[in-house]
């Protein structure tokens, strides 16, 4: 019986990567960059965006958010504090997000992708399945808190194989649990050799200058990168 | 496509249903009582399990344990620090245990069931893919730390409404994070009224007084209520 949940699953995630491959060229035509959110639950992604679209739109940035949860408004309540624009995607049981979600979320939304600078897709709080799912995003983030124990790169490699850039969050309490900085991104440097680490908390600020500089940095990189059309 | 992946899921929650009945039998027979537990990563299942392991031990009971993670073997290093016996369980890509492998792990196990009091199974941390498996377990105890935030029985509700008991660890961290102990079991019993909920600290040892009682007292109560075979 194995085999054939394999080969339905395949062909899921082949549908999944064509609907994604749409989604990035409609990203790139509008000049947005995206950004997809992973980690487990209670790492701090609602925190730790609601801080950066704050931040963005301080700067006069566009941006705006989808956020993906088994159940509940919540987060999209929390996200939408900052000013901006965010919808909430209820996946039901779905313990991660699909492209056809993506696509589907971004009809009838009051945001126009063409005036947006950054675009966030905070996925379902799983360190596995999300893994598995292109969402035609330019950069997967993945998010790791300090709280969490420095092994988890080591034990959800496709997790951190997968993304691009990984961030350590609530680094305020680092002390108060004796978290092991080198060896984190020691073993996240096992897992993904070279991936690029930012340290921050969304509670005192701190590392987030940086993060929004590499933010700044790639979304202007991938605007004037894009050929015309 | 969808309906067939849920009809081929059905087949194989069906056949697991069926092996975890097998299971349940044979842990009856021995007279062992069997907690499985589930949480996102990061919550602290291991210490947690660990601390409780050594405590039981002390006390002079027979407890062992199966350790499920995608990669690495060091939760059961960790856990052997007890001086139970522990088996992990690498389960590749698989997010979750399923009963067939816990058989298959309890064959050639130098562990005898008949001569143990608790078996404890760490379920691979995730708070969504785990609520659908049945492992033939006494009871289903679902773990959430002070620095995961207090909605998360709202956002993960079949997790916390399959669950039997659930367990608040890092409690030392409470005042630091700000938890709202309240709202925390306000949500838990909101998805699932009445749970018993534990707070406990493996680091200082609070609330674990609490929570062995508990355990020895279900695993008399189970094994007292054994038909004669």
């Amino acid at each position: 019986m194995k085999p054939r949940i394999l080969d339905i699953r395949k062909g899921v995630l082949e549908k999944n990567d064509v609907l994604a491959g749409d989604l990035r060229n409609r990203f790139k035509d509008a000049g947005v960059f995206v950004a997809n959110l992973v980690s487990s639950p209670g790492t701090g992604k609602t925190a730790f965006l609601e801080r950066t679209l704050s931040l963005l739109l301080e700067k006069g940035y566009q941006a705006a958010a989808l956020v993906g949860d088994l159940a509940t408004e919540n987060d999209a309540v929390r996200l939408a504090r900052s000013g901006a624009n965010v919808r909430q995607i209820v996946t039901g049981g779905n313990c991660h997000l699909e492209a056809d979600m993506i696509t589907n979320h971004l009809q009838n939304w009051e945001v126009d992708l063409d005036k947006l600078d950054f675009l966030f897709i905070e996925n379902v709080g799983n360190l596995v399945c999300p893994s598995h799912y292109d969402l035609g995003e330019d950069v997967r983030v993945v998010l790791l808190s300090v709280t969490e124990g420095e092994d988890k790169p080591l034990k959800y490699p496709p997790m951190f194989n997968s993304a691009d850039v990984a961030i350590i969050t609530k680094v305020d309490l680092a002390e108060a649990v004796e978290f092991d900085r080198d060896t984190a991104i020691a073993n996240i440097h096992n897992v993904r050799p070279g991936m690029t680490v930012f340290e921050t908390s969304a509670k005192t600020d701190m590392g987030m200058d940086v993060w929004l500089r590499y933010l700044v940095t790639q979304q202007q990189e991938s605007t004037t990168a894009t050929p015309p059309s």
